[in-house]
């Protein structure tokens, strides 16, 4: 291969502030000794990006490391996640208290807190699993979304921080940080704050043997304001910062030139830098060179004091900010503190209910997705953190409530979000929505535009986050617009999720009890595959008894003597399955129907349950219209 | 909901050029028309667009309606796909053989040429399919790399020919359309024209709703050559496009302002002029309008036949070309012959034999990302179409053969391609390589990554062309990097997309074998899933049989007496099987091994063979480390 590196320094740039730089040499030492111990990983990121860490975390983020759950922390949100020493460092340093040097010497190894990437719910102040480039700054601008929203329902006085993200030349190659940066700037996002580790090298060797754009001017086309600064000029990082938090109507991208592997004395700036590990000889040299006397994992203590200060100096803002909640007036205390909890209002099932009463009355045929909206008509009222949205398919999706508001550039007071033909930043910004907390999105298209936005899916079912995809016109049923549209494969592709709820009612009334239990867990990502196409009213039953709740269930027993047949069918089947009993019990043969509105809850049932539901008959039929079993489907046709 | 449209205007505006108006209103009234009597489908892109496409067609395209597969014809390209029957009235008007009126009188019915998104293979003429947003500039920008690639070997004389490409807002806010334009910046492509239906109307109402984005300042920061005009000035159109052709070393992107469903009297400029059928009394105020005096799907015969003259007046070009192909030295002549009929060279099967021998000869354990890259190093010397890349993962994925020259920015004589961290651009170009002809694409990332590449790849398998997808570190022997990086589930969801060949070789030499599956498939979109981990030398029959041409077979049968156990294994749990077996075999229980490195291709046999490889045993153990099957996996460990 042609060797496209860039020259490495022979030396180490002269730091203005040598104590900062001690400062940065902490997360450096850290990085490349955890790295070595692994012999696998990224110590170019995390020892590239180390100076803008140290001022930002120093200076700026407001965080209290003894109460990592704070709402109103600032966010930290490490997109090029490959670099995920550079937080594991930040968080031992800074004192979290599942963070200890034990954790750090286990990098990489099974169990530990300290994964390859990061992981949401591994360890605290992981503010969300990034790794997969590009979701982070796209989570990034949601959590960012999310933090205005609230600041409108709330004030200033309760919600009021930023949203930092670092991001490295992966992220912003990647497609969906244009749709992220495009709604940022679009919604005019002011307080999120980007810092691009512009180190120009990739894997393959130097991105200019890929990439030619001006990334400053793709992000000012999309309405971002932009620095560029070099990124280990500490002054620099720190001026840049409080013009960044100056500007309150456009987010900031800090493109911030580094040299990646800063201190390693052949690797740095070169393409040796990006992966695995150093080399013991590396590191001795980066010793030498960094002035870095300490045993490998050992901090020195003046410098670990001084980090442990830092995060333990948001302490009095959040107090500060805890009395301020507590003087907060009611009711607007009682329910800050119920959204931050997760808590839902105390009668939000009565709109279930009366979703279901209504469906029950009228007796008419529906579209699940005509269902789906008439039930989120009744949670809008109930649940004020529904927060809505469609890319580009509100009329077709049915996700917008009657006299839900729009959210729209600086205006935040709303629960509606248009996010454009954008599946993919809507599906991560939802994720990042749902990680800030007091909120609850959901977000539609189509069910076959579900592969636009698999990775931001994947990446909700595995932080089990209580992210809702409602997907319409499901399987066949799409009509005329042909194979492209036509999410035959799907079903099958998305339950395969590890974790990923993925509900399929089969009429009106399901509808509305797959809505309730997608609300009721809010450690699990959902999503609801609903029909375009008019479907009858199958279950005459209202009530509050839910009876998808278990994931399947047996809509109709045989009758005139015991089961010999029995059908299971999901969603826009289900009729069909029913009709195909009725003929069968006339021709005298006992045919049970069960309904399965989602496999995964089924599956999780105890075997008792699971017998019980599916009886012991010759014959079983599934009915499913997704491609594997298509010819099935066509028998029962 | 707000009501977000633009106001419609009352007049169309006076044209400069009355006749080129009427030559347009053909493609409007086909179009409104069509989209009426279908009673659904998308009128307004058409309409709007009609002026572009008149001036382009008549003006500029080189092409030939009575030799639709003429290789050194322009592409034209219809990335906002749902505006299918501009495609649809060009071809009618343009005299293509088998798009007669009749068919676009079927619009949007079953079995017609004329479905609701372009579909390749459909009709002559439809380059592609397009239909999900995005899709189709992307995979121009991959038809235009392929045709200088193809004139870098073969020269202006025999290749030289422009990529045309509408793009509706839709297209540019996916992210798919970021990647794509960065890598034709990039890569300099200035035989790429791309025109942008600037009508700022959406389905969810103005695009203003959503996106605030810079369009030309995005494209320039690309390195685009950027024009803005009234997309329905037809001298401004002219102007541009002969501007465009002239900048040789940039993309052009002609940002054209037009007004949706143009001619609809009272919903032309609104998002009501988007989608569905316009209605008898709009369709009537527009024939007023248009002062379009002909019955619903008559085109006045002296527009007709002037349509048709353009439709024809390629054949000269392409008789000369003809001849100048004629009069080519050899070998060029037949090697521009032989690849443009996509017959491999006569000999390269031998590649594969000396891989296999080189194997078998050397009997070591090897990744099956390792072997295949062996494999390469044979092909690339075999076969010269063979186009390599990777989404910056070249090391990791072993794509990059010995001596294979890069492509660089206005340097195409080269066979690998730096995609960028781009899965969805790369996966998108390659198909474009692919549909270009006389190139056979194949590129590699993390099987894990496909998620990010999944509509392209969907769209590959779809229109049967021969495109390569080389995933590498399958499953959970990726390693440290953790569930992020680990593709539990994505073996089922990829074997789930109808018509892929997902191949899953065991061991170095089905490595080799699946190769030549693949390359011999002209019609097949393939996905090789590869192993991070060695895996043992399992067959040691080097050879020219082919025993993975089936898609299964006993690798080793029972002994002992009649099969007790059958063991069937993919991949890199293929010696896992193997080793059982042994064990099985010692305890006395004769147990077979069957290996299936694609089950696509197996469903494909007859019963006798697939009985036959199955064999009737008490037990049969499926082994598959996939999120399903995960279960079965262990217990054999």
């Amino acid at each position: 291969m042609n060797d496209p590196s860039v020259s490495a320094p022979k030396s180490v740039p002269t730091p203005r502030d040598p104590h900062l730089r001690d400062m940065a040499d902490c997360i450096r030492a850290l990085s490349m000794d955890a790295v070595q111990q692994a012999q696998s990983g990224h110590a170019g990121a995390p020892m590239g990006m180390a100076d803008i860490a140290t001022i930002l975390f120093s200076e700026f983020m407001q965080f209290d490391a003894a109460d990592p759950h704070w709402i109103d922390r600032d966010r930290f949100i490490l997109s090029n996640g490959h670099g995920s020493m550079l937080l594991y460092s930040l968080l031992y340093l800074t004192g979290y208290k599942d963070m200890p040097i034990e954790e750090i010497r286990r990098f990489r190894q099974v169990n530990s807190k300290t994964p390859g990437h990061p992981e949401y719910r591994h360890a605290d102040g992981i503010e969300l699993t990034t790794g997969p480039l590009g979701q982070g700054v796209a989570e990034a601008v949601g959590m960012a979304l999310g933090e205005r929203i609230m600041n409108a329902s709330f004030g200033d006085d309760l919600v009021n921080h930023y949203t930092y993200v670092f991001m490295g030349d992966g992220c912003l190659m990647e497609g969906i940080s244009q749709e992220a940066i495009s709604l940022a700037g679009h919604l005019k996002l002011g307080r999120l704050i980007a810092f691009w580790d512009n180190n120009s090298i990739s894997i393959d060797g130097a991105t200019r043997l890929a990439v030619s754009d001006n990334e400053p001017e793709r992000f000012r086309a999309s309405g971002w304001h932009v620095l560029e600064i070099d990124g280990h000029d500490t002054d620099a990082i720190r001026a840049a910062i409080m013009t960044a938090r100056a500007v309150t109507d456009q987010p900031t991208m800090i493109a911030c030139k580094t040299i990646i592997g800063f201190g390693l004395p052949t690797k740095a700036g070169t393409q040796k830098a990006h992966s695995d590990a150093p080399g013991e000889e590396e590191i001795a040299g980066a010793r030498k060179l960094l002035n870095w006397n300490s045993p490998a994992f050992v901090i020195p203590e003046a410098l670990l004091k001084e980090w442990r200060a830092i995060g333990a100096k948001g302490a009095e803002a959040r107090a500060t900010w805890a009395e301020r909640v507590k003087a907060a007036p009611e009711p607007l205390r009682q329910e800050f503190e119920r959204r931050n909890d997760g808590l839902l209002p105390t009668n939000w099932k009565q709109a279930i209910a009366d979703a279901k009463t209504e469906f029950v009355n009228s007796g008419r045929e529906m579209a699940t997705r005509a269902a789906s909206g008439a039930v989120l008509n009744h949670l809008f009222a109930a649940i004020p953190e529904l927060l809505g949205g469609s890319a580009d398919l509100t009329p077709s999706n049915n996700t917008r409530a009657t006299g839900q508001i729009d959210i729209e550039p600086g205006k935040y007071a709303g629960s509606y979000i248009h996010y454009g033909v954008r599946e993919h930043g809507m599906a991560a910004a939802m994720n990042g929505l749902a990680l800030h907390g007091g909120l609850i999105p959901y977000g539609g298209t189509f069910l076959c535009f579900s592969d636009y936005c698999r990775p931001a899916i994947r990446l909700a079912a595995m932080m089990r986050i209580r992210t809702t995809f409602v997907m319409t016109h499901d399987s066949i049923g799409l009509g005329e617009d042909g194979p492209t549209h036509q999410p035959v494969e799907h079903l099958a592709a998305l339950r395969a999720i590890p974790h990923l709820g993925v509900y399929r009612p089969g009429d009106p009334v399901e509808t509305a009890e797959c809505w309730e239990l997608i609300l009721e867990q809010p450690r699990r990502a959902a999503l609801l595959a609903l029909s375009r196409q008019p479907m009858p009213l199958l279950r005459k039953d209202a009530g509050t008894e839910n009876r998808s709740a278990r994931g399947a269930y047996v809509l109709h027993e045989a009758e005139g003597g015991a089961r010999t047949l029995t059908l299971m069918a999901t969603g826009s089947e289900l009729h069909l399955a029913v009709e195909a009993r009725a003929v069968l019990q006339n021709e005298g043969i006992p045919t049970a129907v069960i309904s399965m509105p989602c496999r995964l809850l089924f599956e999780e049932q105890d075997a008792a349950y699971k017998n019980a539901v599916m009886g012991e008959t010759p014959a079983r039929v599934a009915i499913d219209a997704n491609f594997s079993h298509l010819r099935k489907f066509w028998v029962i046709l």
